[in-house]
């Protein structure tokens, strides 16, 4: 393709470094914004120069925020008696978006991962015990909702074995099972077994 | 989402402008932009800023280039016999990249679309006969590799009979059928009979 102009292949390439994007996605991709109107390009050339631009995390949550403590953190309208634990603020958004939680959050800012060198002193763990430990905290339940893989099952029962040592707070998982609009004949022999375990009386 | 900072959330929205990019890959991508490092960042926001600098339509086929005529156009070993005529430039770069097609190009810069209102004056068609019409022009047959659908086929038959003026012209199409590696049993009907039709004797 060394036909094609240099700032054409250039956007093709740095388009292609980004995960899901495939080289002929990246094609498509940088002849569309070759097409379109300028001030759009602008603007998302600049969003993407200043996405940083004033991000923190949350000293409370540590969650992604322009300001700390974060929104969900500094709500008074929150139940401060759940505390829902999660790897990334992701994860924090698909669960906010469910609008069923009403609780609180603590940011791992990861998983436990032996082959990637991730130990519990990685994470934030430290720090949600210190949120647990404080004088006048209300939380009752954890819940945790880590990944289903195995990086998350071992988070989970490491702090679970950790959380332990609080008595009288309730630590929970988040159910595993068949998805919504999922098929029993399509489902994989792991899912279809946490189902029938986690099974509920109607 | 109104608890994520501003600068994100810009960011989630115009790549959410993008064609393919769903809200999910829209958010995925900016906080895989977040995490990685400032400079690639930096690399990727100036790319899609500058996309267009330097870039231009080849005088003669009308190829997006750097330079007029472009590489394809200026290359003696090209077969001037033979003209390929394309919708867009990236139809000639999935045919350059086969490897298998030595001739030039033609890029009509678009197809003819009643519904979309664009009519042959809109493209390249007057530019394709001046080429053809020119003293000089070796050209002996001209490929139609139009996209095989409505449009591409209106396009074909008005560019077939208005070539038919060319005494000693050869008008091809390139095939349609079954692509390599299908199915037959998943293949619609409208692409069996094309294929049934346009056997080949072996």
């Amino acid at each position: 393709m060394d036909f094609l102009p240099k700032s054409i292949s250039k956007l093709i390439e740095e388009l292609g470094r980004l995960p899901g994007i495939g080289p002929k996605s990246a094609q498509r991709l940088a002849f569309y914004l070759l097409k379109r109107p300028e001030v759009q390009n602008g603007t998302l050339g600049e969003a993407v120069l200043r996405v940083r631009e004033g991000v923190i995390r949350c000293e409370i949550c540590f969650g992604l925020t322009s300001n700390s403590p974060c929104g969900i953190c500094s709500d008074s309208r929150r139940e401060r008696g759940l505390l829902c634990i999660v790897e990334t603020t992701l994860d924090l958004i698909a669960i906010e978006k469910t609008g069923e939680y009403k609780g609180l959050y603590h940011v791992l800012e990861g998983k436990i991962s032996p082959l990637d060198g991730v130990g519990p002193e990685d994470l934030r763990i430290a720090e949600c015990f210190e949120r647990l430990s404080e004088e006048g905290s209300e939380v009752r339940e954890v819940i945790l909702a880590l990944n289903p893989d195995v990086d998350g099952d071992t988070t989970a029962l490491f702090l679970q074995r950790k959380l332990a040592s609080f008595v009288d707070l309730r630590i929970s998982r988040i159910a595993r099972g068949i998805p919504s609009g999922g098929n029993l004949e399509y489902t994989d022999e792991a899912t279809l077994i946490r189902a029938l375990q986690g099974r509920q009386v109607m």
